[in-house]
């Protein structure tokens, strides 16, 4: 947990609709100590468990899950929207508040045995991190970590991800 | 331009319709050499120029973008999909084969006198760049470089960019 990164959040209401409280990352991106600190308690968490592979998702999570791959010395595999990825793909339908939504990746993209650590920028209901999973371990894959920017304890998305080592940098307790 | 890099790239023909060859970066990011090497490549073309900002375009632009953004200490900056920015935005329509795109940046992401670099993954006909680069320039930044991983040399996207210092790490001149 960083007070220094979480000041660097805005807070927006009532995007994307009324009600929510929207937890915007762009204003600590373009800090620079921001990305360092960023990256850097990432790598901290992260550089002691013998990773192979990171596994970023579309779209936010590729902006700091590229740069921690690089910094691990290991591969970066993408987990894309539906119809992005060209090659032989898996793919996993998970529920939404209103109908469902759907990612995927390529077969080739880790082999069984890969120690791999998931990012993404947000945990909210976790929804979308458990259906990675689940393309993960079908996949042979062993789940070492799951990396996040930001957490909304109050949606418990924790709870679906109980099976996992889950960090969190910032986290909020309320909207 | 990077032999070994281009021999990381998988050729997947027909894809998204038939008749186009796809050039597939995801064989060469599952390479840690070759996410070392792509990130290195990157920044010692714009280690000496003064940047002050890396502008990454959605979604493949944030993978290496936000990577270069914090190896060369400065922000990084999401050119977005259309209503995936919360606060104010600037945003450019352009023109696809059929029909029209759009892309937003906040507008408060960079600020006259910026020296940025656009990052993203493709150079293809240059449309999506030159409205990145619109966008910017009615901001008051001044555009630095173009970093792209991959240029299409035959669909001519360089001529739209002429004014600006552009490079690519590998080049296809054909189909």
């Amino acid at each position: 947990m960083s007070d220094k990164l979480k000041s660097l959040i805005r807070s927006i209401k009532d995007f994307p609709k009324e009600g929510i409280v929207f937890r915007d990352i762009t204003t600590l991106l373009k800090d620079p100590a921001g990305m360092k600190e960023t990256l850097e308690l990432l790598y901290e968490a992260a550089k002691d468990k013998n990773i192979t592979k990171v596994v970023g998702i579309e779209s936010r999570g590729f902006i700091f899950g590229g740069a921690l791959a690089e910094k691990l010395n290991v591969g970066f595999v993408p987990v894309r929207k539906p119809g992005k990825l060209p090659a032989e793909i898996w793919s996993e339908t998970y529920s939404l508040e209103y109908g469902t939504d759907r990612i995927e990746i390529h077969k080739d993209a880790v082999s069984k045995g890969d120690r791999v650590l998931i990012h993404d920028d947000l945990l909210a209901t976790g929804g979308t991190m458990q259906a990675a999973c689940n393309l993960l371990e079908k996949m042979g894959a062993e789940i070492v970590q799951l990396s996040f920017l930001i957490e909304l304890t109050f949606l418990n998305g924790r709870d679906k991800l109980k099976d996992y080592e889950s960090i969190a940098l910032i986290k909020y307790d309320s909207e």
